[in-house]
């Protein structure tokens, strides 16, 4: 028996399965539980009572390499589901964990994956209560998928969401764009000239804590992951039925990054990123918000990219002012750039 | 462009990705959504606020075959999310899903096993709220992954842990157990004998409601899903720190599924159900328990099965009374008999 992978008798149910679950579950989570929940390994975890609305959302994670410049899945996954929380301004109350593992994973890169899931959890006090582990036979999945789920609170009985938005309201972004999908790809693809690129993947729930108390204007959160934030604009003006102008020269990419993409033939308008929220809020109320995202280490190079316009009476909802001065049209993207990019 | 099979486009996060949710999951699961959360494909679903405690579980299911006598992953991915609630005592009030689809994968086949997901959840009024799609290239995963998370409700404030167990208590189980493994198998291993051998799978929630509503002294509910009977009786006796004594001869087997076992070295013990609950309940409540559950479609043949010892000095919690009169330990399997049973 070589302990060093992970075999298929590991995910079964039984004794070996609860050693891993032991050994590399509990020891890493529990203690960051202080409900004791994730330690009673019941069917589902009781969470305790509390005043508020309750938030609910789920992500699985596929990316490819586990590992990439600035993270991993594990952080990702924790970091992924925290941020859709805070998009709808819930903190972040319960996490959920699955794993799918395929056979032969090594023991000690699903130790370093779960060291960082749970770091980037205790970073935003997020407890893991529940989860759930899998073996699948080698070629029946790529190394090891995480599912995470979560649960949050809304405070204040205060909504965030699309149909909030308003002409004349303000857009934001709260950092440089395509960090997250330029570090995963020129990993990916041995670009050693975007090698001081790294993932932005970080839990944004303190970011959006601050701008809840900032702006009593703020109409809504938006992370924008696959598609970037071309897809997070056009999903949101979808949403709220309205247009929105996004001004290029605005929107703030760091050099390495855009360097990158030119190489990869990539708009990092379309690049996933894993750290950053794409921000509406009342036009009285734009300073606010951009002032308290730079006094906030995790939105020091936040900027305001563009405004909401009355729905266009037909056409495309989201144009984009070129840096030449035109304007085009700023697509949702059609299929995907970046597979396994999250 | 071939539409019937998933493309990797299809989990881009753009237009097509949007499509895709479109035609195949907001089409059959907003309707039952009376929240209207899952139509509106935010980063996190609100839920209505309500009294009393929230329970959290989550499953990730990568069965093989996706479809199998009596079911297939959709349903499975529903009931044993729904049934993790039930066995804390708490109604399905949300539930999250989560797809890992490999490319190539037939649309009428993810289709067929959304449907049978949607109408599963129908059947005990649990909307799903939020979701996501992932696709990975050919041979990155096996066809099919699904992930359910769940949110419940726990009403009056009671609380099912294994903690309540004490001495004396009677241990039933609410049918005939092994039939999921035993049709999965028989499906896979091609045993023709045991074609009349169909899953169990289905949402318990009405019975645990009928057994709340009827036993006061009702400790807990478990699912012996991986691992079966025994390693659900093992995994009580562990968490309550009792000793427990089944009786062998008066565990329910069918009579299709003691003869598929055989013919698979297999103990029906050890061996999967998804549609099965292990009851613990105070011993003056016993009667009351079978027959709440025997008046009910869900539990038909319910048994008692045997009793909760006090803790053993040392040695084995969950003894055996063997069929011919003898003692012998009933383990807790120690990797497993059916690997992707579930």
């Amino acid at each position: 028996m070589d302990d060093a992978l992970i075999l298929m008798a590991d995910g079964g149910g039984g004794e070996r399965m609860m050693d891993l679950v032991r050994q590399e579950i509990l020891s890493r989570f529990a203690p960051a539980d202080a409900s004791g929940e994730l330690a009673r390994l019941a069917d589902a975890a009781v969470l305790a009572e509390a005043e508020g609305q309750v938030a609910f959302t789920t992500d699985s994670y596929t990316i490819r390499p586990l590992e990439f410049p600035g993270g991993d899945i594990g952080r990702l996954a924790v970091a992924g589901t925290v941020n859709d929380l805070a998009c709808v301004g819930a903190r972040p109350a319960a996490l959920s964990l699955a794993l799918v593992i395929e056979e032969g994973l090594e023991r000690a890169v699903l130790g370093r994956v779960l060291d960082s899931a749970a770091a980037c959890a205790r970073e935003v006090d997020a407890p893991i209560v529940c989860g759930d582990t899998k073996v699948v036979e080698r070629g029946g999945a790529d190394r090891l998928f995480i599912n995470t789920a979560g649960v949050g609170r809304i405070e204040g009985g205060r909504r965030l969401a699309a149909e909030g938005i308003r002409p004349g309201d303000r857009v934001l972004v709260s950092g440089p764009v395509a960090d997250h999908g330029v570090a995963v790809m020129s990993r990916r693809e041995g670009l050693r000239f975007a090698s001081a690129v790294v993932s932005d993947a970080v839990p944004l729930w303190p970011l959006a804590e601050a701008l809840l108390a900032a702006c009593p204007g703020l109409r809504v959160l938006k992370d924008p992951t696959r598609g970037g934030l071309a897809a997070a604009v056009n999903e949101l003006a979808e949403a709220a039925g309205v247009g929105i102008e996004v001004e290029e020269a605005r929107v703030p990419v760091r050099p390495a990054v855009a360097g990158a993409c030119e190489a990869l033939g990539l708009d990092p308008l379309n690049v996933a990123n894993e750290g950053k929220f794409v921000v509406v809020v009342a036009p009285e109320e734009s300073e606010a918000a951009l002032s308290a995202m730079r006094s906030h280490a995790l939105g020091r190079e936040a900027a305001e990219i563009g405004e909401v316009r009355p729905a266009p009476a037909r056409g495309p909802r989201v144009t984009l002012r070129t840096r030449i001065g035109g304007e085009r049209v700023l697509e949702m993207p059609y299929g995907q750039d970046l597979p396994r990019i999250c």
